[in-house]
């Protein structure tokens, strides 16, 4: 199962909706097509969302019209401002997107065709690396898991989530295939319930040990089934060590502190921004009031009832065990860690 | 509207799966049609559970076969043993059968006709009473309401939940009442959803603010609505002061505890049992599978996907900052202060 693939100039996208119903991949054809997809969360999770917008970026080369007035830089640019724009919350797009740019220079003066082989094979490669991340990720991540372990994890942090392999549940991952034993508590995460529909169905593949649960019951599964660690990715980190995450990791954070229990993040630098000193400075996303109002399609309340929608939470450093990164883990002071790790080259 | 009903032999009960989207009436004329429904949710809440199986057990008075073998009395029994067994968690129910019973003594010796008579005088006698310890709890509740406050509350504790005014959200209704500029969060409360379909049904009916959020929101609303106080109900109280109460209301009280928030539970004595020392010691119902793997009917996991599914959680009394119950007020040691209120009259 791949979360994306290209094919004779075009881009195929999972789509992360229909699973675990369909596997159905969605064939983009522009880069306004892979936009569409990233802003309906048919594909999402920050690293995964970076990999497919460099892709939707090298798309744009192939859709630079024949006879257009604009130059070509010009052309992309204004692809890379409708891609950047799709969801605000995830910094590993704008970096992705940055990173094609500067791919995009080096090829000042080449013909259309080098250019379109150069920004595709840029694409490849940041999906390359974010994968080679991940597996740095997992082994740093996985000797911190005890042979035996209940691990609540959140969201989907997989190889749907990266293109990859996985951030939290990549290091999920490599603890069962280290012959650990596990077993992972899923909360089903509202509104779009990427745990019940795309974690568990990872999980089921991977074989791994696993018990559902809808999100109100994460005290509980504290209370009663002892849980040894908490395992959560990251939208972006920035410079305290704060971080943003789906909407619910602000309380799992809070249920960990309150049972003594170990709360790491694992993410990629791909999500670290350094330019934001505080959480309060990351942008929030709020989405459309009809995911909480509907489950699959179908109204659960009445049809205006007020409702909010932030996608994101914000997780204050002081909440934060550790963070698993390709550079490896990383302890607090965060905000000497976190710039130490960032001056290291990459692998380092 | 009214949760339930007695007319021509009788008991309608309001569909509570049905809501928001259809007022249905459930016609009851078998006491075990009242345990199903019961069973199933189609009425629920701590008191209103206890309401409907007294008319339960008066119904079984009508239901007594002529020329049935066995005395009036076992039958009833009977049918008390069978409404008892519907959920185990509350305990209103068992207390509400054993008033019931009580009620039945002193008939003894009548005709079948004063029998049923007596027994439905005295299921009205307990809804009327359970309505009234409402009313002095939503006004001992209110007081302790500031004169703008940002309230949050927890699956439905409403007129639907108690058969009468409410015992939480009776609070609420009654602040408003009072004019107190209030504004009410409600979380969906998965997997039945009271809150998204029952409790935003109540308030919106009532002209109170509100706003739906997913369950998982919860710490959200902590950190950026300046929550001034979390009311809930409960199902039942022990003696230390430890109760059980809708799945997440354990995850609310650590979130109220960590933003120094008053955690307030409301609830009358027929919730109370001073039987059971601590929580660890009350029954926790575990239901269908189906309830987490399913929205409405519709599958939004695998389908033998592997899940929890407890309907309470257990509070440590150490995060409640008060109970509002029926006879007032009472604060901690709450070891001492329940069972002194236990002593007193009623109302007294």
């Amino acid at each position: 199962m791949e979360a994306l693939r290209w094919e004779g100039e075009r881009l195929y996208l999972l789509d992360q909706r229909e699973l675990p119903h369909r596997v159905k991949y969605i064939p983009c054809t522009h880069y306004r097509d892979v936009a569409a997809a990233i802003r309906q969360l048919r594909v999402r999770g920050a690293p995964a969302i970076g990999v497919a917008a460099s892709f939707g970026y090298a798309l744009a080369a192939f859709n630079y019209p024949e006879g257009e007035k604009r130059p070509l830089p010009e052309f992309l640019r204004q692809a890379a401002r409708e891609l950047l724009a799709t969801r605000p919350t995830a910094v590993n797009l704008r970096w992705a997107l940055e990173e094609m740019e500067a791919v995009l220079q080096t090829l000042d003066g080449k013909g259309i065709e080098e250019i379109r082989d150069g920004l595709l094979a840029a694409a490849r490669r940041i999906q390359t690396e974010e994968r080679e991340r991940d597996e740095r990720m997992a082994s740093f991540g996985a000797s911190l898991v005890p042979s035996r372990a209940h691990i609540l994890t959140y969201c989907n942090t997989g190889a749907l989530a990266t293109a990859g392999w996985g951030t939290a549940l990549g290091i999920i991952r490599e603890a069962h295939r280290r012959g650990k034993e596990i077993h992972v508590y899923v909360p089903e995460t509202r509104p779009v319930l990427q745990g019940a529909r795309l974690t568990v169905w990872e999980l089921q593949e991977a074989g791994i040990p696993y018990t559902l649960i809808t999100d109100n019951m994460t005290g509980y599964v504290f209370a009663h089934r002892e849980i040894d660690l908490v395992l959560v990715g990251a939208d972006r980190i920035v410079a305290s060590g704060d971080f943003a995450n789906k909407i619910g990791t602000y309380t799992l954070a809070i249920l960990a502190d309150y049972h003594n229990c170990p709360f790491y993040v694992a993410a990629p630098f791909s999500t670290v921004d350094l330019t934001l000193k505080t959480g309060q400075e990351i942008p929030i996303e709020m989405r459309d009031p009809r995911e909480v109002r509907e489950v699959g399609g179908k109204l659960i309340t009445l049809e205006s009832c007020p409702v909010l929608n932030p996608s994101f939470d914000v997780v204050p450093h002081q909440l934060v065990t550790a963070f698993i990164t390709e550079k490896g883990i990383l302890n607090p002071p965060y905000e000497e860690t976190l710039a130490a790790a960032s001056r290291e080259g990459d692998g380092g």
